[in-house]
């Protein structure tokens, strides 16, 4: 399977149990006052996009930066308004996929500035869902180094990719090509200049990034 | 100038000085506590985008649709970083722009929802920069049925769009083609199934579009 990026994509936030439930409080507090009811969503423009293990430049006068990984979504073909029981007909495949944003600061207002730095969406080769026996019994690892940072059971996500499909295919058409991030580990990994990231889905799928250093 | 929508469509929210006025004492309880200090962004993706005189069609179970009518810069190549100063060079034209979407219930959280209607987006045929002798200088109209609903004088922006080309290009790089909806009047208008929608600018640019009125 090949795919090359095109129309959008979208990334599902908060959608790890154990951070909910750690958020439980702060959502309870204005001006939210209860947990999202619908899924959280955020978009990577094209400028974010790169396939692939590239490199990605540390961002101008940034002090920190974070990644999350995730399992990606290919969808298949044009859809509108499915039904969780039908939703597993219009994907294609699952990629791996690292969004490196700045940290955030608030959840208050879109975060645009610390999600759209150039060439932070990175996905990796796909793989046929019909190449995966069972999605939801794996696990994304997450290594910095080397080191593992984080293992996130896709059983912990809190909405199932059947239920995204349904939910975002009734706020807007998605076509063929069209990448879900479905679900991060709510912890975001710390990063440094010159890092390298590796993530893996059981082993199925991996994808590699290097930060580049910053120039003195 | 012909232009055909690709890459990204970003829109500025609050570029109405009016409107920040009004709100000023809402931005100042919790969790802001201040007016935004940086340009509010929100992305309409691929499915919102129509270019010309066509019909939207009423979303499926909304009790309300308003629109907003912009002027769209169109870039005419890529640029990372620009200052105020050179941002024009990197414009190729202007369109007139109008921005379909949900009320808002809420600044709290990214609107998706509610401005990622299917064909929400809506462009005008576009002009040349050069066809244009002084833009701040003109105002965008917005009737619905021929009745005159909105007068936004581009005078009334907060930020010019040479500000926002800087401010957007210091977050991510923009492509040829990628096109920034600089401003709305800060009150959208609202509609009904079977209204026509039509704005102008000054004498130089037009959009109509008409609601498909719900199916019974």
């Amino acid at each position: 399977m090949k795919t090359k990026l095109q129309g959008k994509v979208i990334c599902v936030a908060l959608n790890d149990k154990q951070q909910l439930e750690h958020m439980a409080d702060t959502f309870k507090q204005q001006p939210y006052k209860a947990l999202p009811t619908e899924p959280v969503l955020y978009f990577k423009p094209h400028n974010t996009w790169q396939q692939g293990d590239n490199s990605i430049e540390w961002p101008t006068h940034a002090d920190s930066l974070v990644v999350g990984a995730s399992v990606a979504v290919i969808m298949a073909k044009q859809c509108c308004r499915v039904s969780e029981s039908e939703a597993m007909n219009y994907v294609e495949g699952f990629a791996l996929f690292h969004d490196f944003s700045l940290p955030e600061t608030s959840y208050y207002r879109p975060d645009i500035k610390g999600k759209c730095i150039d060439n932070s969406a990175s996905i990796s080769a796909p793989i046929l869902k019909s190449d995966v026996a069972d999605l939801a019994a794996l696990e994304v690892q997450t290594s910095v180094n080397g080191a593992l940072q984080r293992t996130f059971p896709l059983s912990q996500q809190s909405r199932t990719i059947e239920q995204l499909i349904n939910k975002i295919s009734h706020i807007m058409t998605l076509e063929k090509g069209d990448v879900i991030a479905v679900g991060f580990a709510g912890e975001r990994v710390e990063l440094q200049p010159g890092d390298q990231v590796s993530s893996c889905l059981g082993n199925v799928l991996s994808l590699e990034n290097n930060i580049e250093g910053v120039e003195a």
